[in-house]
């Protein structure tokens, strides 16, 4: 993925196609002059309309604070040929050094949001803050996509999947049934 | 993956190994004479101890009152071979006929609560309702897994991820970089 990559909008009620497979994602924040990038594995998505997402953020990342004190995030989707770039993020403290600097990540600017993109990924889902009611038990924060970008291709990119104990698998062939679903199925 | 399959005792804090990266499951419930299996693709690792996850299970579903009523449900991870089981479930209508019986699978007795587990799914995930505090506003429970069952191997199976409008990606090659990973990241 070159970070000169042409993308161009995608509709926010269907970002159930990159993130419901379930990728670890780079979420991107800033609040005042400080800014982070984190990797994320727990997220899900929770509504098309509107694009809601559920994610939890742990407390102890130095992202926290900056999300929860802006209210808004950039959720970018990392292909499998930036492997190495997501377990570095994931083993970096946040704070100590500028992440995009650091990881030679080129940051953009977003549409809706003052967090920056990282225009290396092949999408971006630019969120604001939705519902914070379980944040303080679960770390869990509800955003809302409020614009999103993607790259014209590949339609399905290939994706990194987190097991756990450093083991990553990715996504691989396609399997199409739509012939077998019902109208109404596939229009949700 | 067979119905006799061998599994065992699954430790319930590890079970992001199979659900963090976000395939598609099969959620079995029941309630009295009462018994359904859904598909269900957002939902998310939220906590290793207690055991947490995340699901979106729409009330339009018939499997929601089961769920909500028994405060409990399995979840039950198919595998690739199941794809076509998966769509017809994923297509059909609760309440009307015994998908147990419809789509040839075979009902296992769980052993921490009243709902049956699929024998023919790789894992099963016992769970019971933790936190309904979203249910009402975003269909959106928080489940505690009680108990796990997993086959003995292979270690990771192939999984399917749906990405909506009938095509699912499903899971290619493991890429390891726990060498790369510092060692209080890998315990957790």
């Amino acid at each position: 993925m070159k970070k000169n990559a042409v993308k161009k909008d995608f509709p926010v009620n269907l970002v159930r196609r990159f993130l419901e497979p379930g990728p670890v994602v780079l979420v991107s924040s800033r609040w005042k002059e400080n800014r982070d990038i984190m990797t994320m594995g727990w997220h899900t998505v929770m509504e098309f309309t509107p694009s809601l997402v559920g994610c939890v953020i742990a407390s102890s990342n130095y992202s926290f604070n900056l999300i929860r004190d802006s209210g808004e995030c950039v959720i970018n989707l990392p292909t499998v040929d930036m492997v190495d770039t997501v377990v570095k993020i994931g083993n970096s403290r946040g704070g100590e050094t500028d992440k995009f600097s650091e990881f030679a990540l080129t940051p953009g600017e977003a549409l809706r949001v003052e967090a920056p993109l990282i225009r290396e990924c092949h999408a971006n889902f630019e969120c604001r803050l939705y519902d914070d009611s379980l944040v303080n038990k679960y770390n869990f924060f509800v955003f809302e996509v409020v614009k999103a970008h993607a790259a014209l291709s590949p339609k399905y990119p290939d994706t990194l999947h987190y097991t756990g104990d450093g083991i990553f698998q990715t996504s691989g062939k396609l399997v199409d049934r739509k012939t077998m679903f019902r109208e109404e199925i596939l229009a949700t």
